[in-house]
């Protein structure tokens, strides 16, 4: 039987949060994260919005599936996230020893593995799934932002 | 004239901060935020309480410091933390382009230097002010800690 639940499936739903995140002028990054194939939380980047560079995809869904869970360690979750995590959304990657992390795009200036930073031993990653996607929508946020400018 | 405001002045502030968390059994490590002398964030880490990974003392610290500036930028500011800056804060301490951290005690098992994150590099690092005191209180909560169980 086909699992309609695989990585491709839920990457699409980050990737609808990332484009939440470009129609409100924020980077268009989205994350979800899942256990058991159900998505526990859903959000976009929104630094501009709160002015607060804290507020990374990944750092709100850490935050909501650790109420949704009533725990702070994420085992047995994955977070799919459209673009490779930075070193602090890593950092607290590695703190909730997340059992999977699968990112679409590469950031090969300020993505974790260029930085030097790690996530927990424990923690699988995946990397590309749908990364021409992720990658379109942020070349596409960053030509119009030039434009404007 | 003798400027009363110097980094242990700041860093006792940091440490009373330690001191409440760990009254609230959090693993006691505090944090200001200060700009021309006056501080505009305090902290301390809430991990346990929050249940979340990410409520380190410098996390919320930037955050308020954020709020009260109406700035994700927090040039012109210093933070004081009695233990150094894991990666995830290390990493959020990058984004926010902080002009100066000082902190206490080392971490040599989990903290950024030996993660191999890193700090901006227009950031001014001054470590080992009040770093006994810093590490004796964490001392103390792990052995109180240790025997409770």
């Amino acid at each position: 039987m086909i699992n309609p639940f695989d990585d491709t499936y839920f990457m699409k739903k980050a990737l609808q949060e990332a484009e939440t995140a470009f129609e409100k002028g924020e980077i268009p990054v989205g994350a979800v994260i899942v256990i058991k194939d159900k998505i526990i939380a859903r959000s976009h980047n929104l630094t501009e919005l709160l002015n607060d560079v804290t507020a990374h995809a990944e750092m709100q869904a850490i935050t909501s599936a650790s109420n949704f869970l009533g725990g702070k360690y994420l085992k047995g979750c994955t977070l799919y996230v459209t673009l490779e995590p930075c070193q602090m959304c890593a950092g607290a990657l590695y703190w909730s020893q997340i059992s999977k992390v699968v990112y679409g795009a590469s950031d090969d200036n300020r993505g974790f593995i260029k930085m030097g930073a790690q996530l927990h031993p424990k923690t699988k990653v995946v990397k590309g799934v749908l990364e021409d996607e992720a990658s379109t929508l942020l070349k596409r946020f960053f030509i119009e932002k030039r434009n404007l400018n």
